[in-house]
């Protein structure tokens, strides 16, 4: 398959290309580096990217920036990072992206455990987490016949554990081996509409 | 109590109004009529509202829009309809609603079933929608000795079944007395962080 990776060289993404080029061709996207430029932010930036790359026989996004930050001390503008970012950013590669997919394609995006069991100062992800799980869901089913579409949602990763461990306690840190096959299932397999939850 | 209903003269709003009004003093506010007026998509309105009328036992919120239609034909503009109604619109109710409550006061929102169980065409209210419920989860444990804070979640309800009850196929519609003794839960218990499901 010919796989384009968003974000594929953040924490998760870069582990997942990885992971995925073993058997397929991907290409990686990102803001700064990768095989090609993309700012997920901007719906004209996402479709210059695939006119660049053409048709793929899968999408998958590791990318998404929201805001951290206790809700008292959230101010209203602060709330929009998620929601441009890990939000709509994501709708907007689905939005567009589903033009660039070649039959029987997939689209692959990423959520986390916060949608469920939000840590302190997690507000913004947990909203913007769960609106993509209500959106997948939704998505999936309007388009079954035409593509599969589903989220990774990982818990606490390996390789974030050193830099984010404190603000989640209680956290088993899940190997990046597990969350990478969290991917491959999504891209290989048959389900459409699923948060594959890898938790633990 | 002094209880606060925002779009308190909606389908939901006035028959929760109704039934709280038993018990309560309520206010019933809206953007057209009502005791006092509310624009809530915008904060200030929101702030002004609550200056109006000073602190509350308990604030509800029945109002907040979201754009109905197939995802394929949703703009990246009617995404923000509910992103800046339903979702936003609430999350300010709580931001600025909060500092207008009593001691042991509390806050319920409004989802409803297409969060979990979207139909054709629900795709931007079952993102706003599961949205509030990871908003909910997150603030109500950062705020768990302040106030609580809940969401009722109806079904289709009986005085929308006519109206809508085509785009439900095979909902059975939840009767209006049921939807208002969510909010009375809601208010009157000890809950705090719920969804209240009222799907039948």
């Amino acid at each position: 398959m010919k796989i384009v990776v968003i974000g594929g060289h953040g924490t998760i993404g870069s582990c997942v290309s990885k992971h995925l080029k073993i058997k397929h061709e991907v290409i990686t996207a990102s803001r700064t580096n990768g095989d090609v430029h993309v700012d997920m932010e901007s719906a004209e930036s996402i479709k210059n990217m695939f006119e660049k790359i053409g048709k793929v026989d899968a999408i998958v996004n590791c990318a998404g920036a929201t805001k951290w930050g206790p809700f008292a001390e959230l101010t209203e503008e602060d709330f929009y990072v998620g929601l441009r970012g890990k939000l709509m950013g994501q709708v907007n590669i689905v939005r567009i992206g589903k033009n660039y997919l070649n039959k029987g394609g997939s689209i692959t995006l990423t959520t986390g455990i916060l949608a469920e069991d939000p840590v302190f100062g997690a507000t913004n992800s947990a909203m913007a987490n769960n609106a993509i799980h209500g959106f997948v869901r939704a998505v999936s089913q309007e388009h079954a016949n035409e593509f599969r579409l589903n989220v990774v949602a990982p818990g606490l990763v390996e390789d974030s554990a050193e830099r984010l461990g404190a603000a989640f306690p209680g956290h088993t840190p899940v190997p990046m081996q597990k969350v990478a096959k969290g991917y491959e299932r999504s891209v290989e397999g048959l389900r459409t509409g699923e948060i594959i939850r890898i938790y633990e």
